[in-house]
């Protein structure tokens, strides 16, 4: 029998305040709308950024854990101790569509979303260098797009949400707890 | 026999100088690495903006064309008046794994990315209004995953490229003409 995903962490490398504040937003919230658990910022220490995924997870549902370490050298290893193995999202990896059926057998997942400079040594501390497309373009839209194809597709479903959207062809319906 | 797609253009909704910045960015490569035609931004003008999609295209390879219009809704009436369809990208929508086999099957489509604050009426100026997934979460994400959907992953083949990457297991291969 296949071992199922049971654990799915983003490491978000090399956070800066100010200049990444959006795009690391992004990433947290990609990160829990495509059914990651949790999300872990290094560099930068930023509770703005800690706070409204919080409060996003608060009020969609989850479950979804954030939080800041500083030393993403240490997260690494501690997840792998843990029996994680660990994939890092960048432009000159193998192609995802090579690796997903492999990686959807793996129980724990820890990967890497690098902001734009990544060190060198982060392509040897990774299991997998996998590329969504070759072509530069974001690290939001790369773990969109794995964890779209990691999940088949599926959406996630989340628990204790306050507020829920209703799917219509034109306008908006929300429901309220 | 299915008509196929032609020509996908993607207009982004309300950019803002500085603010915007760097999802607009995200929104441009993203448009251009999963296979539209070209990427229209309607808001503030931001010259920086256009030409840092165009040196990325000039580089690894396109067509992929840029441009500034100010007036996103002459953007919708001409593109509908060429028979494009117009598919909005929310959260309120219809989910996407329920629409991707019809649209599939339209020639010229337009997609609307938005911002922050998208206006009521860009609903209703849709023919589709789509949801990847009904959470909150990234215009950059909600784009590749739709265009990636739409094109079933398969990679877009660029001419004319300056650089390309060799996918490797480990490390960066980079081949320049």
């Amino acid at each position: 029998m296949d071992k199922k995903i049971s654990m799915i962490s983003v490491l978000r490398l090399g956070h800066r305040l100010k200049r990444d504040e959006r795009v690391s937003t992004h990433v947290g919230l990609v990160a829990r709308a495509f059914g990651a658990g949790e999300i872990i910022y290094s560099g930068d220490k930023d509770n703005n950024l800690i706070n409204s995924i919080r409060k996003v997870t608060k009020k969609w549902g989850g479950p979804f854990r954030v939080r800041h370490e500083k030393n993403w050298k240490g997260v690494i290893k501690k997840y792998k101790k843990n029996k994680f193995s660990v994939v890092h999202l960048t432009m000159y990896g193998l192609p995802v569509e090579k690796r997903t059926r492999a990686l959807r057998k793996i129980k724990n997942l820890l990967i890497l979303a690098g902001s734009e400079k990544v060190p060198g040594d982060v392509y040897a501390a990774a299991d997998y260098n996998i590329a969504v497309t070759n072509q530069p373009h974001s690290e939001v839209a790369a773990l969109a797009v794995f964890l779209h194809e990691l999940n088949k597709g599926k959406e996630t479903k989340f628990r204790r949400a306050k507020i829920r959207i209703v799917p219509m062809e034109r306008g908006k319906k929300v429901v309220e707890k």
